[in-house]
């Protein structure tokens, strides 16, 4: 399998309206490419002006935020580019369209990096904020999973989270939390919330 | 529990040989706290010296190979300190140690950032660097978990390794790996490996 880079993606419509979703990015050579699901609003904007911009950043909070109701973050513009990056953001791509392979329910555009930015220092790896993004990705997927096999994942991302969480870590998993056992609840009435 | 940034420390002892060596170090305020165990080399080595040098990167096989024998990581002079940063380091932070509490088994050097550096941008979040860490870690403590255990762990943890690794990350992947199946064959002799 290709390396993914797991980002959060800048696009926008073309009368302006920014739109801040999580996105993994495929590798593809020098090429990078973007395959959102249709329909969506990041597949929508990336047809409408053909250029999006990814953000790197692992702050773990809007990848948390984005999946739970959360997408209000401050962006930046970027200079010569229709599509600002987000404020938090240690870098960006800006990427640009450079062919399309269509299809009924995920089209994938390919694209080539036109600009970057530097912006902040990379302060290191931390076990609490990989394990908000797996839970990100669970949470993401909760309707395609048995009962049994969210609570034993969550069961184990919570031990990075116990041990290596600031408070910013520790907020974004709770929200994530709180939509695990709204579906438990919901798929098991009768259990006990773990 | 506090934030723990997971790093890759250089030190070097009095006489200015380098050592490389993974570690976590904790947040405590404005400062953080080096806790290495009695007895290591990074140990000694602040101890002569009274400062490391924090390196930030998110490259799988420095930490794989940290934890395998291959420790001989390109690295160069950060100026105006006796301590080298990595190569690949993204960014780093010079610590000088500012106190000591004493331990039998593992003192901790409470640390202020003397200076920083900033040498390459951040390219975003991958979970394969996320699962190598993770398989890093449960690689050093082998000896303390059941088989049932490791074995449950690299099969949860192959799954981002399969979906998002590039070659690095396979590679070091495959380092760990190494390590885990002496060890399952050394411990259960006649089990099958994973």
């Amino acid at each position: 399998m290709p390396y993914i880079r797991e980002t959060i993606l800048t696009t926008a419509s073309a009368d302006g309206v920014v739109h801040i979703a999580p996105l993994g990015i495929i590798q593809d050579g020098e090429d990078w490419v973007i395959a959102p699901f249709r329909p969506s609003t990041t597949l929508a904007n990336i047809e409408a002006t053909g250029v999006a911009v990814v953000n790197y950043t692992d702050e773990a909070k809007i990848f948390a935020g984005c999946l739970t109701g959360r997408r209000d973050w401050p962006v930046r513009p970027v200079e010569g580019c229709p599509v600002p990056r987000l404020e938090a953001a240690l870098s960006h791509d800006v990427l640009q369209v450079v062919s399309v392979t269509g299809d009924a329910t995920r089209p994938r555009f390919r694209c080539r990096v036109a600009a970057s930015g530097q912006h902040r220092p990379y302060q290191g790896m931390n076990r609490a904020k990989a394990a908000v993004l797996e839970a990100a990705i669970l949470v993401s997927r909760l309707k395609m999973l048995p009962a049994e096999k969210i609570e034993n994942e969550i069961a184990y991302l919570k031990i990075a989270i116990d041990k290596t969480a600031g408070p910013d870590e520790e907020q974004a998993w709770y929200w994530l939390l709180e939509k695990v056992i709204d579906h438990l609840a919901e798929i098991e009435p009768d259990a006990p919330t773990p």
